[in-house]
Order: C-alpha cells, then structure tokens, then sequence
C-alpha cells in the first residue's frame, strides 16, 4: 500500500484508483467501464465558446491524435461529440488569481463530460483528460471516472530569470505549454538583472540597446508570448529588479545609478553594488516613465519590483546620498530602501498596478496591497501575513540549486502545524518555483525545470494530503514524458550534450555515468571554479541531471534485498548486473577521455564508479556465502565511500548511500541475525550514517 | 586503402592525410605540427570586415566554445590571433549564384590564415575550419594543413516543400544552419501547393487567409528568413507552383481556375485537377499583382513557377478554354501551359526577374535566360543544354523518397560519359536536394533531411572524383554530430519518438527494432494506407531512419567474414552477439506492443525478427562446426528472408542481404572450399540474390 491509511479515499489510491494524474484532482473516484478513444473520436464545446476554447480543444485533440496516431473525424454533427465541453463564460479578460479554475470530469462508457464556470477551468480539465488515456490490447481508453477539481492555492508560478542568460521566445512557449499541463497559473519572468535588460524600451532605448548584447525581447515578441500565455491561463508578471540587480540598466543611464559610473553589463555571477539612486527625484520621473511603458505592455495587475540582495554599498559611498539621509532622517540602508519602495510603490498605483516584490521589502510602512515574495521559508510568510500582506512562497522551490524533487515536495507554503487564523491563511496565495538563471542556457534550460517543476506545481493545485513521495515519483515519469510531447527538450537534450562531449553517437559508457551523477547542489558550482555568464554551458556537469533516477532505482532496490532477512534473495540478481555494468564500463569510458579533453575533468570517476561497483560487488557476494569480510575491509570500503562521496568535476555520485548499506550489511550479518528482520533496514541506515560522519 | 588508386593526390587519404571535412575540398595537404586551440584563441578579421562577417566570426567562436568548454579570450589585441581572417571585399549584396565562394586556409603550429575574396568565401571557409577541431590526450588543436577549395557546382540547393506540410520559422532557419555547414547555398522555399499557400500576400489576402489554415509566414517572417540566409551566404529561391498545383490559391480566388469552383484546400496526397485558367487576361492581370508582390519580398534574381505535373484535366473540360486554344490554334494541353508559360515569363521579365521551372516547361518557345529543373535525369538536363538552357538536377536527389545514403552519393549532375561541350556544361549550373513535403513535419524533417544531404552538397561542391562510399560514410558520421550542435533534430528526435510510441523511458527493446528497419522507399506509403495531411506522423515509420546504419554495420560485419577464408573467424563473436540480440528481444518488444495500441500494426515485427537473428545464429553455428545443414533448411530459410523482406507496418528490414550471406555461407561451405578464399565473397553474393529472386 502506497499512500498512508491517513489520506482521505478521494485520493489514496488502490489498484482500481491508480492514476497518472499530476496534479492530483481534489476528488476523483473510477467506475466500472472505459470510453473508447478511436479514430471516431471529437472533442466541442456545447456552452459558451469563444477563440480562446476552441484552440484549446484543437490542441487536445491534435496530441492524442499524436500519441494514438488516429486522424480524428472533422465531423461537426453534434451527435458525434465524445468529449463535451460546457462552459458557463469566458472567465476574465485578462487571467488573474481571482479567475474561477475550477472543473468537473465525469467519463462513461459512451461520451465525457468536462463543465467549468469559465475557459480556464475548462483547459485545467483538457490537461487532466490528456493524462487520462490509457491503452491495452483493446486499444485506446479512458476509464469511467467522476473527477471534482480546484487549485487549493490561486497564485500557481514560476520564474524564469532570463537576465542571467537570454532565453529564446520559442523557449518560453515550450515552458508554458509545459506549465499550463501541470495547471501552473503564473510566469514570473524576470527581466532585468545586472547581466541583462531583456526588454525592450521605446522610452528609454539606451535601457535593451547597451544592457543586453542585442539579446532583447521586442515589445512585439513580449505581447506574442503574454498572448500566448493568456490563450493557456497563464498570467504573466514581469520582474523589473531594483534598487539592485541593476547594472545592465547602468550601463545606458549611469545617471541613475549611485556611484559615477561608467558602468558595464556584468559577466559575474553574485550580488553586486550598483544600485539606482534613491535620492534623487529623476530617479522616480524615470521610473514612472519607465514603469508606464511596462504597465501598458504588461496587463498583469501586478508589477514585481524585486528589491532583494541590495547590500546598500554605492549608497554609503555616496556623500549627497548620506547628506540625504541625514536630512529625511532615514537611519540605514534598509531605511532608505523602504522609502524607496514606497515612491515605487505609489508609482505603480498611479499606473494601476499593485506591487510585489522580495521579502526584503518587507517595512512597516509598506502599502497593505503590496504582495511579499519570501525566499526564506514559511515562517516569514506567515509573519507577513499576520501583519496583513498577501505573500506568496519561493523558499524551497528553488528549483536552481539542483536538489532532488523529493526535497521540494515536501515544502508547503501552509505547514500542517500553521497557527495562522483562517483569515491570515487567505493571505497565503501560494508560491512559485524559481529557475535562476547562472547556468541554464536554451539547450539545458528544460532539464532544470522539468519534470521537477511539476512536484511543486502539484504541491500548490492538490490537496495538503497529497504527499506519498514513491506515488509523486511513479506519475512524475509518466507526465515527463507528456511534457516531452509538448516539444520540451528535458530528456532529448541530455544524449545532445552526451553526444558532443564524446564526439560519437555510441555515448553508452557516457550515459552509464551521467545516469548515476547529479550535479553538485546549492550554490557549490559557482564556487568551484571561476566562470561568467559567457562560459559555455556544455560540460558533463550540464549533461548531469538533478535527481538521478538511477541512484533512486538501485537505492530502492537494495531496500528490497534488505527487506528479505533473512535469504537476502530479492533483488539480489538485479543489483548484480547493475554493480557490474559500474565495475565494467571504466575501460570505454577511459577511451572516451582521452579522445575528448572536454571530458577530462571527469578522468577519476570512471576509477571512483569502478571502485563502487566494486565494493558492491564484494559486499553482495560476503553477503551471498554468508561470509564475514576480512578485517579492514569495512574501514576501507566506507573510506573509499567517503571519498568517492565528494565532488569531482562538479558531479558527485548519487549511489553511495545504498552502496554504504551493502558494505554495512556484508559487515553486520552475524549482528543482525540477533534481532528481527524487520528491524534490519532501519539498523543498516543506522550504521551506514554513522559511518559516513 | 579506402580510395581508389585513381583519385589525386589531393582528396586521396593516406592515413595521414585521413580527415572529417565534409564536402572533401578540391584541395587539401596536411603537414607536420598543429595549431593548439586552448582558451587563448582568438579569430578576427583583419582585411575588409563587416556586420555579416563578425556575426560568422561570432557563430564560428561559439560553437569551438560549446564543443571544448572553454571560454575564449575577448581580447581584442591583435597580437593575439589565433585564427585570422583575410577578406578582400563584401561580395554581392544579394547572394547569387555568380558569387565568388572561393578560399584558401592555412594553418601552421601558431596560426591559421583565411583568405578569401568574399565574406561568403570566408563563411565557406569558417565552416573547413570548424571541420578541422581534433582532440587528443594533449588537448584539442587543429592539424597544420594548406587547403585550397572552391565549388564545382555554382548552384547547391535544398528544396523544403512547406506547402503540404507547414514549417515553421525556427525549423527553417536551423536548416539554414545546417545548409551553410554543409557550403549549401540555395533555399528553394516552395511555398505554394494544393495543400497550402504558405506566403501572405497584402495584395491578395485571401489567398494566405483562406488557403493556408492559418499556417503562412508573414511577409516580415520571410524577411527574417531571407536576412538569415544571407547572413549564411544562401540564396532564398522562392516557388509558387502554377498552373497546376494550385488549389489552395483558388479556395480564395476561384474565378482565376479552370472550373467553376468552389474549391477547398486539399487534404490529400497526389495529383489534382484545379489548374489556373491560362486563357484569361483576369489571370495575367491576377499574377502580374501578385508576382510583383512576391517580386519585391524576394529579392532572389529567380523565381521558380513550378509547372510540374498539369495534367490540364479541368482544361479539357472547359467549353471555353476549349475555344480559346482552337482560336490561338494551340494544339494541345502542353501547348496551352507553353503560352501560359511565355505570358508569365514576360510577367516576371518586367518585374527583373528570371524564370526557372520543372522540366515540363522546356518548349522551343522559352526564352533563354529560363533555367529549366530537371526531375528526370542527367539526360534531360543535357538535352537542355545543348539547347542553350541553364539546367539545375533534382533527378536522383530526391530525399523524400527514402533512399540510401550512397544512392544519392552516386549521382552526378554531369555524368562521366557526359558528351557535352564545355560550353554547354557550363549551363548545367548544379542541382538540389527536394524534401517533398507529404510526409514530414516539423518533429521528422530534420531526420529526413539530414545527415543524406550532406553526401548531395558534397557531390555538388567537391571535385567529380570523390566517390568513395565507405569514406563518405565515415565522415558523414562526425558532421551529423555536428548538425546536431547546429540543434537540427534529425538524431535527438528519433528516441522522443519511440517514447511516445512506448509509453515509457525505457526504449531500448524499440530501439534495437528501429535500427534496423528503414521507412518504405518511393512511393510506397502513399500506396500503402489512405492518410491525409492531417494525419499525425507519429508511427513507427516515422521514427524509422531512411538509410539504417545498424544494417549496414552489420553488412560490413558479415562481409568481414566472409572475407576471412578459409578460418571464417574475423567478427564471428559480434556478428554472433548482434544475431543474438535480434533473437531475443521479441519478449520485451511484445509486452510494449501489448501496452501501446499504436504499436499494434508493428506485432509481427519483432517475431520476424527473431527469425532473422535465429536464421543467421543457425548458419553461425554450421560455420562454425564446419557442418552441412540438413536438407531443406537452405530453401525454409531463404523463404523466410523473403517473406521477412516485405514491408510491415511500412517499414523494411535493412538487414536481409546480409543475413541471406550467412544463410548460403553455411550451405555452400563445401562449394566454396573448391575455389579460392578471395572469391568467396563475390560468389556468395551471387548465389544470395539469386535466391532473392
């Protein structure tokens, strides 16, 4: 039994209620029976309908036609419908938080029903119908089923800094085709940083033409994709980042900024001093020109301003600026910044627009209707929320740092032991995940975002119970590939990247490598090597993806040996072949090496995977003659472990604990055979963590 | 020796002079040393520079960046060039055909020199240079070499037929990319057919409005295109197919066709009837409009009008064109398309363009300056010559038809035996690639495109003695590595299509089928199953690869044995271990089929190929006992291959002849023993096709 007795039937699921569906709907419940899904197959709207809906069903049936290879009937006899569309209206003009997203499913054995209040909850049920198909020896189904759903928060996003490095238009289509499947509701696009202005200006042109090496959005491609977000339910919301993050703007208009200047477009990675100028009150007239412009590009109602990471150090070089704190009495840096954000502040409220930005913002003086986007965690939401503001959560859904997909599951931007009021709940709107922008590029872009994404896109649609881990990753694997229809490039680029780093099509060493490596977490890469954001992002270390679905595979395979004290059979075969296949693959892959000096940072880690597969190996056949290890070889073994546990070309290896357990059960057997069986797997992750401290 | 002894000197490959260059230039000579390239290069223009040239420059660094992780110096201290780049003028401002695309490079152990009269020539010489990057365990470097290189053929080109199926933008200008690698310098854009008018024309706007389902380019989009192209140095040639060919012009604009209408866009695969009525001066009046339009969008000297495949059925049936033609005295139907033939070549006269059209168009009353398109054959376009026409070749290089590789490779637009004057040669100014359009679209054209066409530019730029298959394989291999980092889909896409078809990541019993089947040849998917353009092209044919190269690894494999008389030991444990495999991946691939319903038309496949691999493991194992096979076995193998020959699922196994060898290798051991060792190969094959019969 997966999901815990806890969970409330709607969603835990039995044989007969597994699903694929992802997010989970709020309440879903099968029936006896399937609708055949044929070549006679149609999809139509018999409510309202309107552009929007229509395309929304053409896309629908265009990618079951795609998975089925059916040309669907063009026929519009109403009689034919198989699958109905009711919709009640259109929903918003331009799509908000406050949009009813909400939809009813109900199949039988002869039509579908799909009935939402407006077209945005009609597309959230397309998505969940798409991941509904299901095939046999029959053919094409879906199964009888009653689905209700609706998002449990409103404010569903991500951001995608395309400051850092520029990403294509065609880039960000993929991306929100790939949001609107996973029922996402936000583009946070962020915009400007101190390595680009990505946005055109016909105001104040000097702001794309010297802040961003010609790798702008125009205002047209800008209206083409919020266009193209609108027609999936998708709000856009631009991040214009400041006081700081600001250089690339500086680079045109050094007469915004606190220090003299000239400045330059930024290479660096990190946080940086320039910053605009608080003070001076041309400052705020080329803001409201500025903002003005953006406000009319942008129809979102809000303008995100970022206002994080600005150390304040331009400004306390800055005597003017030190003479202008004195006579306002603004006591600090900190000070300064909230008197800034409240002249934005009031900017954007002449344009109409309501504010968000980094928690940083956060001051007492700051207008009730601003939105606080906490990068810390739960608690500093809940603290804003108890003062009043509306907050939305990105601390744990930084999707940048390369943890796996289990770490950002579990992040909840309502924790279960909340003290919150119910009305102070209400001002938690929900959260977005974050795709800093240092070292993706349009080719790795995907496989950073997806399919993790969908984890936490799941986290803020379902329902708080929905939270079984092993469950997440069994429909996680089936939705990455309805992303990869999409035309998303998570899973196909990888062999790209294997392909040109060995220069050869056959990569299988390659791949037997990169498939049990994840690239080093948090913020280590940038502190492993210098580079800009002009280095190449074309090394093993981009090929690597986040959460290896090799490592949790062997991991879950040496927990079922584990578990079969005290024959130690299950699996036993398996985990063999695997710890081989490591042992084996050094020859091919020290000839790939030498070939390609690309790949010679990664010389040691067909050695270390070598010796892995080696102690392994060595540990399952003690374990097999029921053998006790020679004296030092545990000692040995969990000290090659260490060793092999840290980083080389900034990769480790994401197979060690498992292999920790079976050097530790080679080394234990005599120990454990003194207490049950059952105890033996929590015994062994005992051991084997303590070994590794 | 991999070349025949009869090549010179210059393009013959010693092991020394062994190379990847892809089209093999006309002259090449490696020397002692080589250039380092480590972060410190460095190219730069130091002759004529402009806009056109730093942007190649700019693409050239990148892509040496991408493949060797380094970030190279943005030094811009001329002492520091590594790679320098001498340009003596811009060259034509409009790509044309006349352009000088000459150049030489010489790279010694601390420089390499570009010369070239032109930026194209540059360009071609920028992609050499990329061809050239090696690596070893000293890193990477480019070996000293003094290359002099200039096209055979004047006019290189690739036909991309977006009228049956649309491409879009982005996949038009990776092809692009993908031309200029290969020193392709002709985008024949055929951008009208009866399935859809791809072009937005102001003047007419129904015809892109009603003819096209919303898949056109807009006029700013083909400016995009062609500026990209010119920025590669290839022309953009459009085509706008007339008379016939021409329903989706008459949905808009019914009262220009030779019946009365009303006309809706073709959905279907063939030849049809619609056809401009060329006995109106409405029509002259129509194209002249319209022609002008395209005139000035397209600044290309040439304007192809297709005139392909009119069958002037509608003609026949019109009283009035009947009438017509019987007052004008024109004798026939191909008379009537003459006329209208002239009356669009004055047309296009007065806009300053020059026509070019299918070989139906040849007609004692064309003028001149026509080129005439041949899809017949060498023949056709010799004929055109010695009647004083310019000639371009299609004929044998039709990629869509799925052919081997090599078979385009043996093509030649100017046959050896040709018996052409100088002066008429010089009119047969080169040929084309044609990726007919019924069968691709944006997700499968690359892979039909590439890498085949690059062995059709080489034969179109290298000199007429680079004919060796095995060696044009081999270096096809490393330039379809480099299309990819160009991003072009044609390797990347095959697995996201077996995904889909599986339902799962775990492709690997798909993969092994698919690599040895190929796609129906010629026509025979249009034959095989009615299907429309709307049709989704996502089955196991469109995954399948049009020139296998599993098959022909394993032919290579058996000839290798066969070529080690009498011990037959050479390649016996691999050719056992591929046979092998074949055999046993039918259970695996049965369970996939069993869960994917699109799969289903493929059930037989893997139990023929198990078959197969037993068949050749069977023949393995009387080799290898040196054993006769019992009575009968020959004749039910042979049959089998036979049967295992005819396509399923419209595709064909590529590794039957091989397998056949194998088969009459173990049955005539006796036999063959009475002659010598060296013609047991030709022997073998003789008796295999015999069987085949």
């Amino acid at each position: 039994m997966l999901i815990p007795a806890t969970l409330p039937v709607a969603y835990g699921q039995s044989v007969q209620q597994k699903h694929n569906l992802m997010p989970v709907p709020e309440s879903i419940q099968f029936r006896a029976g399937r609708l055949k899904v044929d070549p006679s197959f149609r999809a139509a709207a018999t409510g309202y309908t309107d552009a929007r809906l229509e395309a929304a069903i053409h896309r629908t049936s265009r990618r079951l036609e795609g998975r089925t290879g059916f040309e669907f009937s063009r026929s519009t006899d109403p009689g034919t419908r198989t699958l109905a569309i009711e919709c009640k209206g259109p929903g918003k003009a331009v799509p908000s938080f406050e949009e009813d997203e909400s939809y009813s499913l109900e199949v039988s054995d002869n039509q579908a029903a799909l009935k939402a209040a407006t077209v945005i909850g009609a597309m959230r049920g397309l998505e969940t119908f798409l991941q509904l198909l299901e095939g046999d020896r029959e053919g094409y189904f879906i199964r009888a089923v009653s689905i209700q759903d609706k998002p449990r928060f409103r404010w569903r996003g991500l951001l995608i800094d395309v400051g850092r490095h520029f990403e294509p238009v065609d880039v960000m289509k993929l991306n929100l085709d790939g949001m609107a499947a996973v029922k996402l509701n936000v583009l946070h696009w962020h915009l400007t940083e101190d390595q680009g202005f990505r946005v055109e200006s016909k105001r104040y042109p000097k702001l794309h033409q010297m802040g961003s090496d010609g790798l702008f959005y125009t205002q047209d491609q800008i209206r083409d994709v919020i266009a193209y977000a609108r027609e999936r339910g998708i709000r856009v919301m631009p991040e214009f980042d400041m006081p700081g993050h600001s250089t690339s703007w500086l680079v045109g208009h050094p007469e915004l900024g606190s220090a003299p200047g000239p400045y330059k477009i930024e290479r660096k990675n990190g946080i940086f001093d320039p910053a605009l100028d608080p003070t001076r009150e041309e400052t705020y007239k080329f803001l409201e020109g500025f903002l003005g412009e953006m406000a009319a590009l942008f129809p979102d109602d809000y303008i995100h301003i970022g206002g994080d990471e600005n150390e304040g150090h331009h400004w306390s070089k800055n005597e003017e600026i030190k003479a202008f704190m004195r006579a306002k009495s603004i006591k600090d840096n900190h000070a300064l910044q909230a008197y800034f954000n409240q002249r934005v502040s009031k900017i954007l409220s002449r344009l109409g627009k309501k504010m968000i930005g980094w928690e940083e913002i956060l001051h007492p003086d700051l207008p009730k209707d601003t939105v606080v986007h906490s990068w810390r965690g739960p608690a500093s939401l809940a603290e804003a929320a108890r003062k009043g503001y509306n907050g939305i959560l990105s601390a744990g859904f930084y999707i940048d740092l390369m943890f796996p997909t289990w770490q950002h599951y579990r992040v909840d931007p309502v924790p279960s032991d909340s003290a919150l009021t119910k009305e102070e709940l209400a001002r938690i709107l929900g959260g977005e995940a974050t795709m800093w922008g240092e070292w993706v590029n349009s080719e790795t872009i995907d496989s950073r975002i997806w399919p993790r994404t969908a984890a936490i896109a799941e986290r803020l649609w379902s329902p708080p119970g929905v939270t079984n881990t092993d469950d997440m990753y069994r429909r996680l694997d089936t939705l990455s590939l309805q992303l990869e229809e999409l035309g998303l490039t998570h899973i196909r680029n990888v062999d790209v990247l294997l392909r040109r780093l060995a220069r050869t099509k056959e990569i299988g060493p390659l791949r037997t490598l990169v498939s049990v490596v994840e690239p080093v977490k948090e913020y280590r890469r940038t502190q492993a090597r210098p580079a800009t954001m002009l280095t190449p992002l074309t090394r093993l270390i981009d090929a690597a993806r986040p959460d290896s679905e090799e490592g949790r595979r062997f991991a879950m395979l040496v927990d079922g040996l584990l578990s079969d004290g005290p024959q130690l059979a299950k699996n036993r075969d398996r985990i063999d072949a695997v710890l081989r296949e490591w042992r084996d693959v050094r020859p091919s892959l020290d000839v790939m090496i030498d070939k390609s000096p690309i790949l010679r940072e990664a010389e040691q880690l067909p050695h270390v995977l070598a010796e892995i597969g080696t102690a392994g190996l060595e540990a399952l056949s003690y374990i097999g003659a029921d053998a006790t290890p020679p004296d030092g070889w545990r000692v040995a073994k969990m000290t090659m472990l260490d060793e092999a546990a840290k980083p080389k070309a900034e990769v480790e290896f994401a197979i060690i604990a498992p292999v920790r357990k079976l050097v530790i059960l080679a080394s234990e057997m005599m120990s454990l055979k003194s207490i049950p069986h059952s105890q033996w797997k929590e015994r062994v992750l005992v051991l084997a963590n303590e070994k590794s401290q």
